[in-house]
């Protein structure tokens, strides 16, 4: 496990940086080798991007973070508007489990808390998806080879990159068996809320040492009837696992 | 609030006095003078009468544990069969919410954070009423008066003693309007378990620093099947006062 104390941002920097490449390779995707994109970088500014999304989708659009919240705490100071209305569903956070950076962070809350607090304290429609859910939801090679035997590119692309990620666990949580399907669940999640059960609850997370990067309630809204936030504390393994292989191995059906 | 660093233990044994004087007053009671006891203390050991009751009552039995953990702890160690016939519903502990001597440890844990360690470990059936709910279920001064307006001695005891732990609220916790409810409703679930919704969960308690004192899910028994723990996230408040102040009511009634 990646716990212990927090550091000097210097090494937390470069500490981040040498267990991100543990865990997802040199290029992101398990260092297997992909074809360069053929969209250019959009040079709009992304922040921009989401506000104007919100406004022009409505409750037609969730929007899923799975990274540091910075965009979206942009987003929310920028526009208030854009607070009130986004529905948003993250992957992050580790309410009633211990987080996967220090005892009481997750890697992407831990990235960015001041972002992470102004969203949870700000945003009128959050729901939490974190390492209560993901780590329950897990993916190991036996999943994998499926993908391989149908002896497609895709599929062959896509089991190297996951048994790479899955490997890592190996090493930094060998007692889970498998890979934690993090930001998938938070995708499924968005499209079928049913997959959790959540609480509703009025969260903060903590910005200052010794528990920086937690996620907990705020304890000055526990008793405020309105909760901006539901948390999602238990998941159905089995369907969200059954969909999930399904809807991928469609995917690499159609890719082929 | 209590907040702030760990102390060293000398120095921390001293202020959890005097920060009990300021909460219970002197005697532990609000400073309200009572006759004395007309009961002498007990000479048999604490942990075989707990061990021995549970053997002699089995399931009508619910032990109800209001402060540190000590006890039960050392009873389920020196008796496997407590550990796993022993129904316990605890006041203590805060999952989803920060403590109340720190920011992550409540203080009936932190008092002896090794022992709810174990408990939450090895007893088969725990239920944590910690300051998840218990800082939901609040008593005012208003409820007092009506305790007083009895005109009994026995209301006006209850009132005055009440009353001095209420105050203490208006210095730590003024954001609250009241005082929790703690040990009251942890009676009340063992009594009731539909009072409190809970989550079935696997627990552990952070023995080290920073965290010492922490409840926390235990991520080596995130996906066991089997939970030894039910945590309650949320409280039936109305039902819970009302239950309460109707039993309290009669309870002075037959008094007088």
């Amino acid at each position: 496990m990646f716990g212990g104390e927090p550091h000097a941002s210097t090494k937390d920097s470069f500490e981040t940086l040498e267990i991100s490449r543990f865990i997802h390779g040199d290029n992101g995707v398990g260092n297997v080798e992909l074809a360069e994109p053929s969209r250019p970088a959009q040079e709009a500014s992304a922040v921009d991007f989401i506000i104007e999304s919100v406004h022009r989708y409505g409750d037609d659009l969730v929007i899923v973070p799975t990274g540091p919240l910075t965009n979206i705490a942009a987003a929310a100071r920028k526009d208030p508007e854009f607070a009130a209305k986004a529905h948003i569903v993250l992957m992050g956070g580790a309410l009633t489990v211990p987080g996967n950076v220090t005892r009481w962070s997750e890697a992407n809350i831990n990235q960015d808390p001041e972002a992470a607090d102004l969203v949870f304290r700000t945003c009128a429609d959050v729901t939490m998806v974190g390492l209560d859910v993901t780590l329950q939801t897990l993916l190991t090679t036996k999943e994998t080879a499926l993908w391989r035997e149908t002896g497609t590119e895709a599929g062959r692309i896509l089991a190297d990159m996951t048994d790479y990620y899955i490997r890592s666990y190996d090493v930094t949580a060998p007692h889970l068996g498998g890979c934690g399907l993090h930001d998938p669940l938070a995708v499924g999640v968005a499209i079928d809320p049913t997959l959790v059960t959540t609480i509703a609850h009025n969260m903060k997370v903590d910005t200052e040492a010794p528990t920086r990067g937690r996620t907990i309630g705020d304890d000055e809204r526990l008793n405020d009837p309105n909760k901006n936030a539901r948390v999602a504390v238990a998941v159905d393994v089995d369907r969200f696992l059954g969909e999930l292989m399904d809807r991928i191995g469609a995917t690499i059906k159609a890719a082929s």
